[in-house]
């Protein structure tokens, strides 16, 4: 699968012309899939490792995921089954809910700055600062010029983000309605679920259409060079996960990481070790 | 393996009296000590996905894991090999440095409390508290009198949080300096190992025993009902993190965690989304 494959092309973005239960670049099906995911486990610890290392050595570079879809479109799954693959240590995961008293009283960028991967992390944001330009525009909480200035806002900040050493990488996890429709059912059926659902849920899904609109205008606005945006069709969760898999690893990939020289003697520090008198 | 194995018997602490290579409660070898981890993989998860969704839901409870060992005690192996089997969602890791300026202007709990976990989550703490009454009775960067009050403040400290619905698990991995040597110097035989060594490594460790007393005093004066310490032998890595798997295990199924009932009507909310005009 080559993961350019879903980046999104510069001008408008037509939603329906994407088919979310697509899989393009991969053959197989669903068992296929998951050993396909499973298999580039070590070479993205090996990655994530490097980087670490790296930051751990004063590098400043690391890597933001952005992840942003419906309700039940798996942003915990992708969090579980791909990023999971790799060092807990080393990623930063942070999920945004609607915002706290304290974050509505600040610049709506206020809390996703608070919440960036330090030099070496893979950083993943569960919702983001598009929720201010998407449930915003939506539920007209801001006036339209209000969004429109948010997309210049965001496109500034993402381009001192990557100025800064970040790699973003944005990823729309694209579901159509029925599937998204069968998986809230699925959660009311099984009583472990429940705890997932909520009647908003239902609410929100009623608005569709507002919501499509409201991300396709979204990303053709910040779809920048810098931080361009990946639709991944998500209708198969495990396609989905090995997608957002592929991507990640070939960003990591195209990092060119390398393990960072010592800046000691070695010799010198193996001599210490072995010489030392009996620690005991 | 019973996991209160481990639990540290109050009174005085002598580690010279705990074997660090002893693998106590496990009669097996390397490969079914893994598979033995990896075999818990599916309760963790389920456990600490109903710990979450009971977070979700207004409840108050969260584990807090805090690792404390000599320098290649393995703490990062306990974080990518035992916490590594739960989803990274429900999951906060902070690695405690040496503190910054902001951090040396305020009280020693400043850092560690706003690094506390959200409910419903596990967090780890990689290094804690603790380094103000180790590293810092060790160094003499404070007075003796000052690291005895420490100790007391902690244990209101850890007592508060047990009342706030935090369960604090302590672990101190307990490795030998001859374990250690020989970890030192694997790092130092590997190019891709370097960053992981500090020439500064070598420094601590020559003062061993002056750690140990530490450790042991340490141990001993917060060692307590609500907050024991656990001392793991860690000499053997895979035996340290099935020894801390089972530790957690053992901790989430004393919390009767149970799936948390729905606060909606169930049936009103399917009747909702299958007669639902369709939604395109």
């Amino acid at each position: 699968m080559t993961p350019h494959l879903h980046r999104l092309p510069p001008g408008p973005v037509d939603l329906t012309s994407i088919a979310p239960d697509a899989k393009p670049g991969f053959d197989g099906k669903k068992q296929e899939g998951k050993s396909a995911l499973f298999a580039l486990g070590d070479e993205l610890s090996d990655l994530q490792e490097r980087l670490f290392a790296e930051g751990i050595t004063g590098a400043r570079r690391r890597v933001l995921l952005v992840l942003q879809g419906m309700d039940t479109s798996g942003k915990g799954g992708v969090l579980r089954h791909t990023v999971g693959l790799v060092d807990p240590q080393g990623v930063k995961i942070t999920s945004f809910k609607a915002p706290t008293e304290e974050e509505r009283r600040h610049h709506f960028l206020w809390r996703v700055s608070r919440a960036l991967p330090e030099p070496g992390y893979i950083g993943v944001f569960d919702r983001s600062h598009y929720e201010d330009v998407l449930i915003a525009r939506v539920k007209g909480s801001v006036e339209e010029r209000t969004v429109e200035s948010r997309y210049r806002q965001i496109n500034e900040f993402e381009a001192e983000l990557a100025q800064d050493g970040v790699t973003v990488l944005k990823c729309m996890l694209h579901i159509s309605p029925e599937e998204q429709k069968a998986r809230l059912l699925a959660r009311l059926a099984k009583s472990d679920k429940h705890w997932k659902f909520d009647p908003s849920d239902v609410d929100e899904r009623e608005r569709w259409p507002a919501y499509r609109e409201a991300y396709e205008l979204a990303l053709e606005h910040t779809n920048t060079e810098i931080a361009p945006w990946h639709v991944i069709p998500s209708d198969r969760k495990w396609y989905r996960n090995l997608a957002i898999g592929e991507l990640l690893l070939d960003t990591l990939r195209g990092m060119a990481l390398r393990w960072p020289e010592a800046d000691y003697d070695v010799d010198e520090q193996r001599q210490r070790l072995l010489g030392e008198v009996a620690v005991k």
